[in-house]
């Protein structure tokens, strides 16, 4: 697995059980997942001699984050690596212009959106949408970073003279997001968990309710064969994740697309049969996939963001011992990260039959862990 | 952790979502744990300069086995290491005459019993308890090695001509074995498991029926209170195992104690909130203790015995595929271990709410993966 960070450790968790032995392209020794395997490389993923190193030997090379760059995994498949999900497939990962032409070609809802070269072009389609709109860096972005809200080209003016690639997209008022996690293995096998709520703050997301409270079925069902589809149609195999609005009306658009385990999912661990991390394994060594089904009726997910360092008790640890003496069945998960403000550092998950209860046991404990206080 | 089997490769697992570095033991960099962890130190347990190499650093001490020398712990605990459980503690699970001894003096029900050193003391306890009896090294047993019926002192050349301390016992006749897995904290915080069956054959765990079928529900609960008693009295710091003979008139023996995750245990994985590695840490770390409810009405685990080295298909990662496909909500568990007819190199655990349904299907997919053939 190129990258070594908390997708990567908990891929190693599930690989140990499967007998699999992950080897880890790491940018550190201090990184989350090389902390805890043993066969870990350190180098570089832009660096086609370092991916090519690390490959040597490998049965498949799959990936904890879509940054490597194209014509490196193609020059790795040309070399005889089994490189999944393949350059095709996570070029619609990588670069949002390129995944919205596909996905409006395959009639896929999204919001209205367009390339964005100049001040001419962004004018234009406000013109046509109306603003505010939304203006992204067409790559690299994640967390809500390389997303702005803008309400006139003026307001666009430090990305429209930077060199990034941008797109446009229509400010769509929406209800909530959903994530609708599938996976795929190369020979075309789906299977899909149930349609999440991915609660956000700022752009990152801080919560995801599983499954999604309210969701009307028919419009669950939609969202899991609207993931399958995207998936078969761009080839991906492993996890995809999509990402999606819900309008008032009831609509599915979506948002992004993730190739890879992803924090939509993390709730799979103990919500589901078959986790997410064992699942991305088991379709990228071409195993059957595992049964999605959910293990309690309502599992909640509550990100761990670093929070102020003035935190009473100050030491994680203390902080882990108080919340697991005051929520006994909470599990607990730490990615072996320093912490810093806003940074994710972990999670923990809850599970039992009533919403209400069960995201008011996450929320509790993971305020706590981050600052000291229960929400 | 001192060994690096099995116990400590699941230990690793659950160690990485608590955000610990476990450091591992090995005798060799192919044990399983070896296989799988970032910190692994090559060396001998039974070496006072290899543990105390080992153990420089480490917050606790704790083992994935029985067999480093009593005196050697006490050497580490007379420099400072924490070590859990202690010597004191642990030398109830090296030494069966040593355990019967304390057991019998704490009132537990334990078969009859007493100390070998001689063909006169055997024929003495023979007359009192009958024979067969059941003959029993006294030190380094395990899964049924170390242990002999025998029906006269003739049968019993070989072990007394031997230097191995003996034990005898009384050959009970019994319904089954249970399993009252439970966890204490240094602070003395207890936690117990559902109590489980355990289905022996040759003297080697091949299934664990969780919660045991058809158990008296006060009965189940006389044995987790036998168990958390002894954990109390014994010192015990972390998991312990009471592995116990049911009687056909209903009542609990003793058979064997053992202060560590254990066979018996595995099915916690995904059968309980809390699993008992993931207990363990919190037991030897001082964290309180996690939810033991379970996850399905019912959970069964069978072990993965090696089996002919003629078995069709003959990769185990095709059979691995087969499996997958026919039974998608089986959990796989490999150990990284070759095979070896009798060898245990993983276990499988299925849930569901029919015993026999269950059952069928554990026992199916484990037949499979090590025969070629469901059961």
């Amino acid at each position: 697995m190129v990258g070594a960070g908390q997708l990567a450790r908990m891929t190693h968790q599930a690989a140990i059980a499967l007998g699999q032995s992950l080897r880890i392209l790491a940018e550190s020794l201090d990184d989350g997942a090389a902390l805890v395997a043993a066969d870990v490389v350190v180098g570089d993923y832009r660096s086609l001699a370092d991916l090519r190193g690390f490959a040597a030997g490998c049965d498949v090379v799959t990936f904890d984050h879509e940054h490597v760059p194209g014509a490196h995994l193609e020059a790795l498949a040309s070399d005889g690596v089994v490189v999944r999900p393949g350059a095709d497939a996570l070029a619609y990962a990588q670069d949002k212009a390129v995944m919205r032409r596909r996905l409006t070609s395959l009639g896929v809802p999204c919001p209205e959106w367009a390339p964005v070269a100049s001040a001419e072009d962004l004018a234009a389609f406000g013109v046509r949408v109306g603003w505010p709109l939304v203006l992204k860096a067409a790559r690299g972005g994640y967390d809500g970073k390389g997303v702005w809200v803008v309400s006139s080209v003026d307001d666009a003016a430090d990305q429209l003279r930077s060199d990034t690639p941008l797109i446009a997209e229509a400010h769509v008022p929406i209800a909530r997001e959903l994530a609708a996690v599938v996976a795929r293995s190369p020979y075309g096998q789906g299977a899909a968990w149930p349609v999440v709520e991915t609660v956000q703050q700022d752009g990152i997301c801080v919560e995801v309710l599983a499954p999604a409270p309210g969701l009307d079925p028919e419009r669950a069902d939609e969202a899991q064969a609207l993931a399958l589809r995207i998936a078969e149609a761009l080839g991906v195999v492993g996890v995809l994740a999509v990402e999606l609005f819900e309008t008032h009306s009831g609509e599915l658009l979506v948002n992004e697309l993730a190739m890879r385990p992803h924090n939509s999912g993390h709730w799979t661990i103990e919500g589901a049969r078959t986790s997410q991390f064992e699942q991305h394994l088991r379709a990228v060594l071409d195993y059957p996939l595992g049964t999605t089904t959910p293990t309690a009726p309502v599992t909640v997910m509550a990100n761990l963001l670093g929070g102020p360092d003035d935190v009473k008790p100050a030491s994680i640890d203390e902080r882990v011992h108080h919340c697991m003496a005051r929520w006994p069945d909470v599990k607990i998960h730490l990615y072996g990260k320093g912490f810093r403000p806003g940074r994710k550092v972990g999670h923990v998950t809850a599970l039992g039959t009533d919403l209400a209860e069960v995201r008011g046991r996450a929320q509790a404990a993971a305020a706590y862990l981050m600052n000291g206080e229960p929400a």
